[in-house]
């Protein structure tokens, strides 16, 4: 869907306009006015008369035309039948400012849904109700009571919070940032966050999306397309109110891991959303990807007029993991030759603090040039010879001949820096209070270049047996039974091609060693009884039995001792089980996200997966090389990988896993919770085992 | 040593002062005049005659009387002789401003170590050289070519940089942040870091001590009177430099797990230091405990006159780990009075984007009298109603009758709540452009709070057999070897009370047999070869050996076997040792740093501490408290506790056991590096058993 009787109007109906000033019908006409828009306005109110020396109309059929875009500023009472003339008229597109529906209970919810029927049925599209409006600075539209007209400039915004894009606009005049268009959805009725970022992506003028968020309404679709979106142009979001997420019991390690952030943290990973914490964050971002290039990579080059800073600018780079730039000799010996014999001539470069805006500029052409440096951060402190202004002017004089590194500014200071800081905002070079914030900066556009040259995803689909799954999961559900048993589970993953470590259960000791002597020593035994849990507390697990004596010895003991323990279970029998030895132990799970579907997970198996939390999550459906992102993004990986000489496991073994497991939870919904634990994986061309699995399904 | 002199001058010589604009010397002179000092000024300078109407004189000997501080601006070359002058009519403090001293390299070094020693002999004691001079505020005194007197406020400014010191002083300007001393500390020639911190923590202007630093002079000291200082009142420093820490190789785990920032972090913790990552951050921290009270404990409410804020402040919250606080029946109550129906009286409490100054007055006037709110956030942000001046108004009044709860505010938005924010600023309430910074604010403050309430340090002391440790120490640094091995690092930790495993070498299965015999069963085998590293790769380990017969056959197994793998080991025979299994491992380490000392390390055990990484750091000698904590502060202390039902192991035993090591390497200096891994802990009551322990020594 395109919002272009949105974005670009050549008329507009304000219903609910008002000679009152102080009013919001009468303040949002003034805005309007005051921001110079270009089409006709026509402010409708039932008085009629004149408001601002714009003719007023009593309704909109007065008009004479069909409005491009209808604002509606009437009481919440009377949207529906202003609405319903808008359809009746022709009306495509309407901004309802108006606040009292969702947001103030069950009665203002109905009101909303029956505005929302009416817009539907009518085709018109509507954004709101309750929000602040809609502001174009391209086309001097200010729809708005937020403010004035904000300058034009690259970043897109969208807000979930009317208050706060209030208050962004406040901030983002006062730095000077620029927007294209801001979108207050408010309570998003019809128009959702998805159909804004997606008309900011399709927006010319609009070079990097902005948000704020506090929910998402189709998590799905959003995935999809953001992802698209993304690989245009960045998307920086805030995204609130996601530490309290619903509190929905766990049964799985995966379940009681996958907290309320891990879902979004995964939704931004994969789509390659870049989440920012605060607004002044956002606008440290915002300002780098909409006016400067992307870098090639993570090298930082840093020109300094003081150590101190210098100092600061490089543990940054080393703390957020950015490659201090190696400058070549060519650059080494041509810094030489412009800077005095004191200044340090690796990076960081301190061009001394007598430097004047002569110096800087040598210093920062030479280094533009070096082939090891990909963005470069100028920092300058105003000392007794600083020349802010010149430097300023220097800098921008160069950013404006070269487009293909960027160059981001850090002068420390206030009022001894503000001319200098004044004409690098002018010239569009990005310029941040602190030398951490710059280079949190540069880290998020090396990340989001990263993230851009990622391999295509192609999801690999494993040859499986899905009727047998389908069997087995529809008698679960007819029968009413969450949870899955260990034999039937295992039976799921046999049939998706893991394989479970071999046994049965016998009921006689000669039984018992025959199987273990089918199944090759030595074997594990467990006590059989769905009224046993804790096995080992009773006697009900012995491993490591090497030949049929002990297996038969082990069988009759544990019958003569266990009923003794337990007179009430009812023992079916011993389960006999190859023992899966000398592997590792890892954990691979899936926890569904009501909002996002199927969340992965990978990490340290057994009981210490829940202590050491050392797991990854990430969205099914898994490609090969996310999968093995998976392990990467692990401690354990180091461990799987051999650690002190020790072998290593077989890494694309479990990658397989992972994505195999992908495959099941895609394919089946109704899997709610699954974990594998432990996954045993052994050497390369081993096969590895799941020796224990839990699952949970639902009816969907 | 107090800084009276330099804080509290009655009277001050400036040598070097210039009748040049733009010389420094003329800057400096300038820069006291219009600060208003009002004690008694005497510009020196050759040429006499006046300088900016004050007479000049030629040297400080014609000044007739000494100066209570000397600032010098002379050129490198002639700080010597100036300072001996100095000397020559008993002054007793200088600032020496001039630049060209150590910073410059071998020559400048020497230089500076004669002023040094000219002021050490002439009891003069001076801040500098290379640095940017002294700010007092309440006396007017600006002794700095920093800028303009900055306001006069509760904070205690010293750095190591006096380029960042300029920032510093144009950022505060601008933001109304005030000073009680900033003190540019330069080459640190003499007066150093901790002399500087030392005063202005007896200063009663002082409430909050804020700084800049690259390297700390002198470790042992800074720790110990910095957490005597921190007692009293906060400091908050900038510790830059610390990522590139010296990479000495290392040879046990804790050595290479202790990083260069490791020791400081463990210093700061220790001495509850306050670490900064910007100015931004440090000056958000200063403002909030130079003007208000502390806060009782952790519980935070958050009053906001829109949604989107509350929700960002109650994610932060969160996320910081503090309490989003339960309000008592009582205030619910109130609130539900003085705020319209619509309001949010939980906590966050919203009191409308309509509401007016009285409306947050009165919510504020409620909130302060709930027992269960320790620190109240004010956010706003500008609406069409909203009073930014009434409010910040209210607050002001409401905070000036208060001083048992901080408040602070964050007022978003720009020039719609300028106006507020500068009320607020004049009453001391600290302001903050995001709830995230604010709330980080808060965070730190209830942090220094729990610090300063922590246990009073009592390090326990052992008996031990120290005659021993020394012997074995003394033996290897008079034959140079500086690692001790495994038996004699067991004997050293069993000197101090640690139990190792038992057992002794065999030379005969017989012996063997009676070794194990006297351990009791199961043991360990072990082939004892100086030239066999890697002992199971030959198959010289065998563990749960459960009878005599079986250690015989293993022994004369490894006997025929193994010196056919290895013909040229030179085999003493086989350790027969106590099996320690059941427990859990852990490793205990130490390693030196060479400015703090023994910094003791606790982790889970075994090959993969370097992977998991989950250890945890602090400065020795440990306290009991201290030691328990190490053992908290890792994820491996739940395993300890006992996960999904199994038994935990003594926790007391381990932290006992750090306390011991702790005791240790504190007696013993010539200990570089020392890990206990595994160390094997049961049940209370068992004895932890140091299984493995690999110990570096170097003549001191």
């Amino acid at each position: 869907m395109s919002l272009d009787n949105f974005f670009n109007p050549k008329s507009i109906a304000i219903i609910g306009a008002s000679q009152k000033k102080g009013k919001v019908g009468y303040e949002l006409l003034k805005s309007m006015i005051k921001a110079g828009f270009e089409g006709e306005i026509f402010p409708v109110n039932p008085k009629s008369g004149t408001i601002e020396g714009l003719k007023a109309y009593p309704d909109i059929a007065s008009i004479g035309q069909v409005p491009d875009l209808v604002i509606i500023i009437v009481p919440a009472a009377f949207v529906s039948s202003v609405l319903e003339q808008c359809v009746q008229v022709g009306a495509k597109a309407a901004v309802v400012i108006t606040a009292g529906f969702k947001e103030i209970g069950k009665e203002g919810k109905k009101l909303e849904e029956k505005i929302a029927k009416i817009a539907k049925q009518g085709k018109l599209r509507f954004i709101g109700p309750n929000c602040l409006g809609l502001i174009v600075t391209e086309n001097k539209l200010n729809a708005s009571f937020g403010g004035d007209l904000p300058k034009c400039g690259g970043t897109g915004y969208i807000s979930q919070s009317g208050a706060l894009l209030a208050a962004i606009l406040d901030m983002a005049n006062a730095i000077g940032i620029g927007f294209s268009k801001l979108v207050s959805i408010g309570n998003k009725a019809d128009i959702d966050e998805l159909d804004v970022i997606r008309a900011l992506g399709e927006d010319e003028g609009t070079k990097v999306i902005a948000g704020y968020l506090e929910s998402i309404t189709d998590g799905n679709a959003f995935v999809r397309e953001a992802e698209i979106i993304s690989n245009k142009k960045p998307i920086l979001l805030i995204k609130s109110g996601g530490t309290s997420a619903g509190a929905k019991a766990a049964s799985s390690h995966t379940g009681s891991l996958a907290g309320g952030e891990t879902a979004y943290e995964a939704v931004f990973e994969r789509a390659g959303i870049i989440r920012c914490n605060s607004i002044k964050q956002q606008f440290n971002y915002a300002q780098a990807f909409a006016n400067q290039p992307l870098p090639a990579g993570s090298s930082v080059a840093v020109i300094t007029n003081a150590g101190g800073p210098g100092i600061m600018a490089a543990d940054a780079i080393e703390r957020q993991g950015l490659t201090f730039a190696k400058l070549t000799e060519e650059t080494i010996e041509k810094l030489s030759k412009v800077l005095p014999p004191a200044a340090n001539i690796l990076n960081p470069i301190d061009v001394l603090g007598d430097a004047l805006a002569d110096r800087y500029e040598q210093a920062i052409e030479v280094v533009l040039d070096d082939p090891n440096v990909d963005t470069i951060l100028i920092l300058l402190t105003p000392q007794a010879m600083t020349d802010s202004v010149g430097t300023a002017e220097a800098i921008a004089r160069i950013a404006s001949a070269n487009n293909k590194k960027p160059i981001v500014a850090c002068f420390m200071g206030a009022s001894k820096v503000e001319g200098g800081v004044q004409i690098l905002r002018e010239a569009k070079i990005p310029q941040y209070d602190s030398p951490e914030s710059a280079v949190e900066t540069i880290k998020v556009m090396s990340d989001y270049i990263r993230w851009r040259s990622r391999p295509k995803r192609v999801v690999k689909l494993f040859p499986v047996n899905r009727r047998k799954v389908e069997k087995i999961i529809e008698k679960h559900i007819r029968n009413e039974q969450r949870e899955v048993g260990e034999t039937e589970a295992k039976e799921i993953l046999e049939a998706y091609g893991f394989a479970t470590p071999k046994g049965s259960v016998a009921t006689t000791a000669e039984q018992a060693a025959n199987i273990a002597q089918q199944i090759g020593f030595p074997v594990v035994m467990k006590i059989w009884s769905p009224d046993i849990i804790h096995k080992s507390d009773v006697g009900g697990v012995k491993v490591g039995l090497k030949n049929q004596k002990e297996v038969m010895d082990a069988f009759d003991l544990m019958m003569y001792r266990i009923p003794m323990k337990k007179p009430d279970a009812h023992i079916l029998g011993v389960l006999v089980q190859q023992m899966c030895g000398g592997g590792k132990e890892v954990i691979l799970g899936m926890n569904r996200d009501p909002r996002f579907g199927p969340l992965m997970m990978f990490g340290m198996g057994g009981t210490m997966v829940e202590v050491l939390k050392d797991v990854s999550f990430y969205l099914a459906p898994l490609t090969a090389s996310e999968a093995r992102q998976m392990l990467i993004n692990t401690k354990t990986y180091k461990m799987l990988k051999g650690v002190r000489g020790e072998e290593g496991v077989d890494i694309d073994a479990i990658a397989e896993g992972l994505q195999r497991l992908s495959q099941l939870v895609t394919e089946f919904p109704q899997i709610q919770e699954l974990d594998i634990n432990p996954y045993v994986v052994g050497p390369g061309g081993t096969v590895p085992i799941a020796v224990d699995a839990r699952m949970s399904v639902e009816k969907i």
